[in-house]
């Protein structure tokens, strides 16, 4: 990438929000005074997972992909995802007459592999474990001169999902809502960090939360450190969408300035979580998806008294994953 | 009821609309262009099922229980339902600060009942076979002087139901999607009639279908006879919200006007409908609140060419049986 990576600003994430007018899907912020009552607090969800694509993604991808020249939009774009950026990069590019590429690891959940490719995207499956999506993309991009959609390190997509943000701080606005703190679902930082500058500016007493599957906490844990950390070997999670090694230089950087704070879930909070977005909700949420509302139900994030919103980010679930969440033997809502 | 039934008009719907401002969500008009591209047409779905109560019913009831004179309030609410309009009305009721009573047959969802009672009601169950619901609606009314809120036969809530109508008339008119035909899950016909007002006016040339269970088709057969028909013997049905044993005097009288027809849906259908739901939609539809959309899915309004939206209408589904829609062996979308 030619341009220099500079944090981007509110009126960036203003100019994004125009771009993506009648574009994307402005997903309703739903609320329970049943459930608020049961918990001491009021809980926000902003349903992201009914975004197009069945995910945020595609905010962060269409920003990016809208501002090419013509001659870049010619030779195409590619990214590289385990699956809803994926949806999202193929989608965007479908719309604005773009082609796509997209590497995907051979693993990634089914729905999100043909999704992808019903968008019209061409896909190249990788072994995870013996190949490099890096090496694969950088050679699609030597040989056809496409250009790299990145999944959060890049100003244009995180000012993208910063749009996010900006319903979100307008919705609990018009409801009446004080919002003391939102809690953002975080893999490489991107969909934290853009919510962060919309409320920033928004509702600057709000604090960010980014939630993450334990055991993939790095970006809780380099916030605490103040430098970009790798996570460790780990145990395999749930969330498939919350799987990046370390935060984005961009995302950190901006996430830091903001003073956010990181915490970590189980995979059985997070089933607890869906099982909560299907009632009171109704709403399917995907394990990485449910991350953040998964930290406020298990208390890592204290709502007694106060106000919180949390993005509930994707959907994109295969079906026996969703089931057996329901199934599980916990709380049931 | 003292009130002479007169059948709303688009003042009335339109009032509802200022009264239910800031009480109701917005819920979101959804659309996969990869599905479309999949059934040769635009569908559109009103995600109502992400209401708050998780159904339209808080529409009419709030409508209704709104324009009570503080006397009147201070009485109560009665109501019967299986289930929806009981979380519709316990739910307005305690909005209004006023005291609800609800009576529920015993074998209704236990989702509903607990969620009528986490409202605050007062719940009456009955049996379904041997007691009526009526008479001891009536008894309550008699001893208590509260008001009964019908689920359907009532102008105010008819122009609750209403609001739903012109939310996705303007949301349609927003996405640029002239509509051909606006599909609406029905019981006794409350919502399809509001919804039937509503697109009267603002889209004019939109033609209404109500959508019901196999077997339970009275609304259907009605409008084909030119009268109020009952509802024979039939099987069970999973569509418990959809169990009206005739079309309300009220919304028959307008759906007729407005050159309404009828379509009727199997189980299976349902089932296909709620997995289409799940994905690519990720809502949470229960089985009468999907009949509109397995309408379509199954060919009985003609989608291919033309644009057409459906109401799904409810998402208050046991998750077991959620589950076994997600696991039938049907079409996977």
């Amino acid at each position: 990438m030619s341009r220099r990576p500079r944090p981007p600003t509110i009126a960036d994430v203003e100019a994004a929000a125009e771009r993506l007018a009648g574009v994307v899907t402005r997903t309703p912020l739903l609320e329970s005074p049943e459930l608020n009552e049961r918990l001491g607090g009021r809980l926000l969800v902003k349903a992201e997972c009914l975004q197009r694509t069945g995910s945020f993604k595609l905010r962060g991808a269409f920003n990016r992909i809208a501002q090419l020249t013509k001659a870049e939009r010619k030779r195409g774009v590619v990214a590289f995802s385990s699956g809803n950026h994926a949806q999202g990069v193929a989608a965007a590019a479908a719309q604005l007459g773009t082609k796509a590429t997209i590497v995907m690891p051979s693993n990634a959940p089914a729905v999100k592999i043909a999704n992808t490719r019903a968008s019209g995207a061409r896909v190249v499956l990788y072994d995870r474990i013996r190949e490099s999506r890096e090496a694969i993309a950088a050679a699609i991009v030597a040989k056809t001169g496409a250009t790299l959609v990145p999944p959060f390190d890049d100003p244009d997509v995180i000012a993208g999902q910063g749009t996010c943000g900006l319903e979100l701080a307008e919705q609990a606005e018009a409801m009446g809502a004080r919002l003391d703190a939102v809690v953002v679902p975080a893999s490489g930082g991107g969909l934290a960090a853009g919510v962060g500058i919309a409320l920033a500016d928004r509702s600057p007493r709000t604090r960010i939360f980014a939630a993450e599957p334990r055991g993939y906490d790095d970006v809780a844990r380099s916030l605490r450190h103040g430098r970009r950390l790798k996570n460790g070997p780990a145990p395999a999670s749930l969330c498939d969408a919350l799987m990046a090694p370390q935060p984005g230089r961009l995302p950190f950087a901006i996430l830091r300035r903001l003073k956010a704070r990181g915490v970590a879930v189980s995979d059985t909070e997070v089933m607890a979580a869906m099982r909560l977005g299907f009632a009171p909700f109704h709403i399917v949420v995907e394990p990485g998806g449910a991350a953040a509302l998964a930290a406020v139900l298990a208390g890592r994030v204290a709502l007694r008294g106060k106000c919180i919103a949390v993005v509930c980010s994707g959907g994109n679930v295969d079906p026996t994953i969703f089931a057996a969440a329901l199934a599980d033997t916990g709380d049931k809502a």
